[in-house]
């Protein structure tokens, strides 16, 4: 199996997801991937080496380890977190091995990934969106106790994702950082090209803020999908619609056109709904691909093999 | 290439120069490894989670990594010490990726290392020679200002390689640990056993103070060597000849007797040391194995395919 270039373009659970059912595909997959984490053992590995954040990029090489019983051991282990209360406890092995390799070569950030994919044999490659450490800044409305909506602007990825209220837009710091110019590359090469799912406004919405990464997924050839969330309780965007989400994409970048949409009928929750949604998809140029993905086990999550079959399906349906 | 089983024993930087040789000659290599360090990034975790001290395994298991460039990759990353004044400054990735499946499987350290050498895809095993963390106690003799000999009991590995004077005896606290039942059986199983080189107070002789160890020692089947060190200026062992480290493992275990101690002429300083080990050498039942071992571009390391070459003369002359 070699397959057709695939980019997928996220952060955290949700481009884990995309990856794994992928994989499923094709060998010809790259991983673009959100440095704006700023919380947790990212956070402090950020602060005490002044690099990218490791974690999202960490998540996407877990999820492209050998489907082996030595991969998913491998997969499992760099999950992994430190327990106890002392100098290791939450960090994550698998950043801590990136870590390792970023101090080996130091200026040299894609190149130690590549290297670390290498070690773990890892299907495909992973790369950062960003050059530089990102921050994120979003417009929060929450109402107030006396019923009006009060605005504030809040910093920081993990502040943005815990902060009660609705998120309105996001914007980066610095506002126009470099692009990851692999990352460019392989958008420019692909066949397919794929959005979401994943936290919409810290995962999702800042790859379309990098300026040179939006231009080259307006300019690429390939085929562009934008994968919706199975669960609208995402903290970030609580209370949107799916038609909300695809929304705000476009709010946040107009040019930008997909052709297909993939979304879950059970995240539909009435026939309002369904008519708002199909208007949102029509005005990002989209189809829409209306198929069960989620896992009936795990509510809000992606079931691998579903959305293996979804993307598929757009992949057979295009001849790619 | 499967090879004669052999069994290593030691610590440290003395261990793996060890088992870089052996692995030129066959693939059943054991290594047995001290458990005692109390100092830099395996005290830190050792204090931090209760655990076996990881430095010495983790040394061991870099030498036994693949000789592929992909092997060699991942013993550099294993040795790779993270920079900085901050948490994880001084901690060896090594250590930390042991310490991962120690805690993915607790009370399962053998198997946790064996995962690792999977993970790692090294050649042979990697044992603790104990099942619990060791101290290391020395009584220290050093020469006061006075002129007079004063003789201070010391504790800690870390304490006794640094406390100025020569070490005369040492004892492990506690004094009579459960041996690992697998390095046991490797011994009893094994065709050649080698002790040393390497710290020897600190890493070659507190194997000789675990009882069932030694015991295994003195009963296995197996030929047994003891090679000594290419500098005479280890600080734990500073001033004695070669005879002397050889007199020191006789005091230490009187029972134990070697088929050969591999030795090199350049560390022999006279013709009056050289009639001192003749005699050590036959105290403990041996012959001498005067050879080349030294690396000449490193003062103080043994050449891997120097002392190789002495393992296999061996080997070959016992038909092994």
């Amino acid at each position: 199996m070699s397959g057709p270039r695939v980019v997928a373009l996220g952060g955290g659970h949700g481009l884990a997801a995309s990856l794994r059912a992928l994989r499923h595909l094709t060998e010809a997959i790259t991983a673009v991937v959100t440095v704006a984490d700023d919380g947790g053992s990212s956070g402090r590995l950020r602060q005490e080496f002044d690099i990218l954040p490791p974690g999202d990029l960490r998540m996407a090489l877990a999820a492209l380890c050998e489907d082996t019983t030595w991969g998913h051991q491998w997969s499992a282990v760099l999950q992994h977190r430190f327990g106890g209360e002392g100098e290791l406890s939450g960090h994550a092995l698998g950043n801590l091995l990136i870590m390792a390799l970023w101090e080996l070569r130091p200026e040299e950030q894609v190149r130690g990934l590549d290297l670390v994919g290498r070690l773990l044999n890892t299907r495909g490659r992973v790369l950062p969106m960003a050059l530089e450490p990102l921050d994120i800044e979003a417009v929060i409305e929450a109402e107030t106790p006396a019923g009006t909506v009060a605005r504030s602007t809040v910093r920081g990825q993990s502040t943005v994702a815990r902060q009660p209220g609705v998120v309105r837009s996001v914007r980066l710091i610095p506002e126009a950082p470099q692009a990851c110019p692999q990352a460019l590359e392989s958008i420019k090469l692909a066949d397919l090209v794929v959005l979401g799912p994943g936290s919409w406004f810290t995962s999702v919405m800042p790859h379309l803020l990098v300026p040179e990464l939006r231009q080259a997924l307006c300019d690429t050839p390939a085929r562009r999908i934008l994968t919706l969330n199975v669960s609208l309780s995402d903290d970030e965007a609580n209370g949107y619609s799916l038609a909300e989400h695809v929304v705000a994409i476009a709010a946040h970048a107009p040019e930008l056109t997909f052709d297909h949409v993939i979304a879950d009928p059970q995240v539909v929750r009435s026939s309002a709904e369904r008519t708002a949604l199909d208007a949102a998809v029509e005005r990002v140029g989209a189809s829409l691909v209306l198929t069960s993905v989620g896992n009936p086990g795990r509510p809000g999550v992606h079931d691998t093999l579903r959305l293996a079959a979804a993307y598929r399906d757009v992949i057979s349906e295009q001849g790619l």
